[in-house]
């Protein structure tokens, strides 16, 4: 995991502490219906607000906080979030029309060759089809923005959509200027971290980005043309998002000081109030359920008035079911590696040259340094072992992991260091001292070199950037996997994108590399690894999907995403998972596959779906009828009460231990969005072990809209190993150009929340 | 000093330890007089060949080393260099015609906004008046060059002059398809060093720059136009050459094994062949008289045929009389700085900000670190104390000099540094490790802080380049000082030009600055300081006289930059001398003062000279008629002797002791080269505790090319202190703009060789 995962890790925890200092008074998010609002107010907040005033005479301690009321929701949910001690929470639940309340919530963040590797191009395809995202309006909840990078230069944005109903607010260091035609909106809200942290400061006010991840992300999605972008001259190119042409507006709802529910709800909110077409939210809230997590709230709101949800799986690792965001109505992205390899060049004395991997970042110069294979340092582990080398190119086996290793060499007086290692993908951008990394066979030579040769010695160039490297994409260890915990019965992630070592803009005060034991390097770009990168690619397709097919739903689109995602990567073999050691990939990793953004531009059927299929979901679930109106906020109808929503993906689950066979049926609707009439056949491949039967194995559509249905049956088996199997239903248009893929997924059932 | 001045320190140290061990057979260059040349022989080179086949007899060993004639000189001298055993050097000495040989010799070497700093532009002045010395060719005599260096390509450049008879050498690693329309020649000169290190590499056959000096040179002389050159984001621009415009062509004398006067012989003999115009040498030879000076030897022969050749003082610093290449008939340069500092910003925590010296090579952040004054480690000069402190940012104070406080601080775990100094000018572009220079009185202010603060914290940035700085120039401390050991009685060095931090080309593959202990770093271009980095201006402007005054002779173009030197800086004060302690600077230390191309351009006046008043000199020393002969080649005639060289400039030198009354007179002939008649009248500032005459105190010209001549005497004092006084003669135009302006000087006799 990258530096920016670190310091996340670092930066939440200290929330965390912060948190639990100001304990006494809680921030609570209140969900109300609506329909209970008593006619003399002239509007919610007038309600919201005599709720609390009403609390005065309860509460002794009250004045000590008159702006007890943090925010009023109007689109996200209905209700408001508040400073509440225990005993006013237990007032507000009495009121009349209270749905439901739970205490405010600390968010998990998540993190340009990307375009041409997804092969964006301007010639044919989605770019142009969709005039790159022109007038699509992308509103990302993050950490703010750095709006004088260069990313946000408006060259070429034509005029603002008058349908925008944003702002740029000023703020401490941020004026209202810095807005433009390509940043058309910026936005903070603190006061769930301010009621947290009562000490709060200038910066707090502002929606200036003091992380760099809001940046970053924000510019992945849209960010302009910016040339002779570089990590400290690797990745060396033109930098541009996803969907150059389109308008960035950015909510910043995560501080230095913590990330609160109540903030995200209230930038979501605004976002959907002021006329986002698609929301890019790199966060996730872990172990809670649907009705408790701020994003499936908000994103309920979102995806009811047309508005795609594009969020991150997550960066919690291998482990089954770990995955956040895994909401029915949203897009859930995992994170994958690009055809990139940055290196430095390693030239022996006798000549012989090794392209390692490398991102030492500055342009270091090895000569002729002396070659050093010393079994007592070999394990480079001891900057005292290795000082007492004093100078020259140490050979470091791979006796002790490569990240202690550089920690130790880049303390110590070396010139540089060879690194063996077996790994081939990296998602570090840290490579604080010169060196490279090779492979064990590579590394069988060198050593030979060193131990025979006559004053053997060592010569390394950096800042090589390698394009079109094999295999890629691999599933990047770090990105969480399926299924989801809050409802396990849909396949998530839904798809990959690029989210390992992804260039974009960042701050340029932010230390985003290193030399040596303590030299911090700024820059205006960063590398950075996360499904917060991946989350991002993936909002800026949905933008240019909404921009080629304004009509489409947000199920619509992510159905195009996930039903023309490539399963199979450069070297036309399955994707591999790079925390699997390299095996296949299978869809809890990475969903459909690699997201093909040309190809969902015309997807041919579509797997469509209406809040009220949400709703069915949600009426088959073991919730509460205030839980499930917390989502949905208006009552609802749970006559249709379904647990299989129309997806365009499978997935069946078995217990832990049963040995009965086991099976699962599925219907699904397709909607033919191709130019005409159209006949589909079916190919099914089963998941190993299980049988998959399709009915009809034909579908005919008489003209463009018109929609079919077919069955799908899973029989299955439980495994004592866990496994996950996985095959795929593929509707292949007879004599057209269009492939329709699902996958199919036999997985174990995991912890829900 | 600069990196470089270290490397090349370390370098002829290098080849000093190598001459001694080949020391059995040495090389010797021998004159030889044309005239005794028996008519049996084709060529000069057959009969050189011939001497040195007579030895064979007498030699056992001669068949050992075949190639035993290194070269044959035709145009810088007569004769030849070869390698030859002492009691072969004593047969050759027998043969007729034999003038002089003495042993090959090491040469030292000396070391771009420097153009905008000498107000080269392309609205008015010598660009456009020279065309930006479009067909003027300079030789530039040094280690090789970088061909694929961008300051070598040649957009914009036209076809090549006609007249060149140059060539581009094929080698080493270099094709001679390498040159073009702007590098239009390369060649490399070998066989002195080939002969002193028997154990040759494939290296030295190639005119390819394994140095760096000869590609910084060459494009400072007249380097195309790059944009987006710097040091590592200092001295960010475009950089150029002094004649942008100018043909290049290089000569390689100089290799990593050693450098030596045959070499410099035949390359400059070269370079006088293929028909250059200018000669750049950044070297000199110390110790030596003008008879065994290849540079005095060979630029004779140059300025016979109106070659103008540019050569650097030397690097020796404050010591009276330690210049080299004071040589009658060429312009020595001396070296100041620029109006441009390179500075780091610190931020304390309490708001106050200061622009301190910094040459950090990259761009360092540093964030709030915790601020540390602490008696104990202040005078940083212990590693091991620095690296208790662990992290934080380190004030040191000004106990330990500045140089070895970086070398502890490089070597510790610290955030970053402050070092407290009385310095305000640098000229070393080494700076390890973050941190900035600020000045006492700022220091107090941190040090009051950091210790009465609290949690005091300091923030820095790097890569900040100001312009406009000053006071600028000032005579670097580094540049020796005249008077000319090789011949006192004229003033050295002649001008001044930028030597001190010149960004110019450089080899990529050679480490120019360091971070940390022993992390090196490439770039294209480089800083670099020295008398080296000085020449090359001179000899840019120099091209740029030549191409809009083609008939001015060599003493002509040096009489133009003479006596419009500027002796003030950008303060309108006399310029400083940082040698001592930034007094006012004298003549010896820096000539007539500052260059000043566009004045140059139209001087009004000159002060020219023929091949005979050199002889005349010579004549006048205590020369023997061989070692005079060495110089002239030819025959010569001493009926003219004199000691009072028709020279831009005065200076009268008293002895140790004398308590007597001195005095010294002088004649000067000046042309009018204004457009047509004029009237001068002098203005006499005279040498403190001396009186100076001149008669008559006005010259009047009836056209342009008319001659008046005048004289001026001096009557001075001994100094106990050996004191160094100055004043001026200045020849001001009456209704006109020209000004025309000789130092006079009155310093102490030096030792002369």
């Amino acid at each position: 995991m990258g530096i920016v995962q670190e310091m996340i890790f670092l930066f939440l925890f200290a929330a965390f502490v912060v948190n639990l200092v100001s304990a006494q008074r809680s921030t609570y998010i209140v969900h109300m219906d609506k329909s209970f609002m008593p006619k003399v107010f002239a509007s919610h907040q007038h309600w919201y607000s005599s709720i609390l005033d009403s609390l005065k005479s309860t509460s002794p301690n009250f004045h000590q906080n008159p702006s007890m009321l943090l925010y009023s929701y109007e689109n996200v949910l209905h209700g408001f979030s508040a400073s509440l001690s225990k005993s006013e929470l237990e007032a507000v639940k009495k009121s009349l029309g209270f749905v439901s309340a739970y205490s405010d919530k600390v968010a998990t963040l998540d993190t340009t060759h990307s375009t041409e590797f997804l092969s964006l191009n301007p010639v044919t395809g989605i770019w142009p089809a969709s005039e790159y995202g022109k007038d699509v309006i992308v509103g990302v909840i993050d950490t703010g923005v750095w709006p004088e990078s260069l990313s946000y230069r408006d060259d070429g944005m034509t005029e603002i959509p008058s349908r925008w109903k944003g702002a740029c607010d000023g703020g401490y260091d941020f004026n209202s200027s810095l807005c433009n035609k390509k940043l058309i909106g910026a936005k903070y809200f603190n006061k769930g971290v301010l009621a947290a942290n009562p000490n709060n400061t200038k910066k707090m006010y502002s929606a200036r980005d003091t992380e760099g991840h809001g940046t970053h992300t924000s510019s992945t999605v849209g960010g302009n043309y910016v040339e002779g972008a570089s990590f400290f001259g690797y990745a060396l190119g033109t930098a541009r998002g996803v969907a150059p042409r389109a308008r960035l507006a950015m909510y910043k709802v995560i501080f230095e000081e913590g990330r609160y529910a109540s903030d995200v709800l209230a930038g979501m909110d605004q976002a959907i109030a002021d006329g986002v077409d698609v929301i890019s939210i790199s966060m996730g809230f872990d172990l809670v359920p649907l009705y408790e997590d701020p994003i499936a709230i908000a994103s309920f709101g979102a995806m009811e008035k047309g508005v795609t949800v594009s969020s991150s799986a997550g960066n919690a690792g291998t482990d089954l079911g770990e995955l956040h965001n895994g909401i029915p109505w949203v897009l859930t992205v995992a994170a994958g590696s690009m055809d990139r390899w940055f290196a430095g060049s390693l030239t022996l004395g006798n000549g012989l040259t090794i392209t390692g991997w490398s991102v030492f970042p500055a342009r270091a110069v090895v000569r002729e340094s002396p070659l050093i294979y010393n079994k007592t340092i070999s394990a480079c582990n001891s900057t005292k072992l290795l000082s007492e080398v004093s100078s020259g190119t140490v050979i470091c086996d791979s006796s002790e992991s490569f990240n202690n290793q550089l920690y130790y060499v880049s303390r110590s007086t070396l010139d540089a260091a060879i690194f063996i290692s077996s790994d081939y993908t990296y998602d570090d951008s840290l490579f604080p001292y010169p060196g490279v990394v090779i492979s064990p066979g590579e590394g069988a030579e060198v050593i030979n070199y060193a131990v025979n040769g006559v004053n053997p010695t060592a010569s390394m160039e950096f800042q090589r950037t390698l394009l079109g490297t094999k295999p890629a994409p691999i599933v990047a260890e770090y990105t969480s996997r399926g299924p989801s915990p809050s409802y396990p019965e849909i396949l998530k992630p839904d798809i990959m994108a690029p989210g390992t070592l992804v260039l974009a803009a960042w701050r340029p005060n932010d230390a985003v590399s290193i030399i040596g034991p303590n030299i911090g390097l700024s820059n205006d770009f960063n590398l950075a690894s996360g499904t917060s990168m991946a989350c991002p690619h993936a909002a800026g397709i949905a933008a240019l999907l909404k921009g080629a097919h304004p009509e489409w739903t947000p199920a619509a689109i992510r159905s195009a995403m996930v039903t023309t995602a490539n399963p199979l990567d450069n070297t036309g073999t399955p994707i591999r998972d790079a925390g699997f050691s390299y095996a296949t990939a299978t869809p809890v990793s990475m969903g459909a596959g690699q997201v093909n953004p040309n190809s969902a531009l015309d997807p041919g059927l579509i797997y469509d779906a209406t809040p009220q299929d949400y709703v069915s979901i949600l009426c088959s679930m073991n919730y509460t009828q205030k839980q499930i109106q917390t989502i949905t906020r208006s009552s609802y109808n749970c006559s249709k009460t379904s647990s299989d929503l129309n997806y365009p993906s499978f997935i069946a689950l078995y217990p832990n231990k049963t040995k009965n066979a086991l099976a699962k049926k599925f219907k699904r609707i397709v909607t033919n969005v191709g130019d005409g009439a159209a006949t589909y056949k079916v190919q099914v491949t089963a998941p190993k072990g299980s049988g998959v039967t399709v009915y009809p194995d034909t579908l005919v559509f008489g003209q463009k809209y018109d929609k079919q249905s077919y069955s799908l049956k899973i029989k299955y088996k439980a495994n004592q190993n866990k496994t996950v199997t996985f095959g795929s239903v593929i509707w292949v248009e007879v004599n057209g150009k269009h492939i329709v893929r699902s996958p199919i997924v036999v997985a174990p059932i995991i912890p829900v929340w």
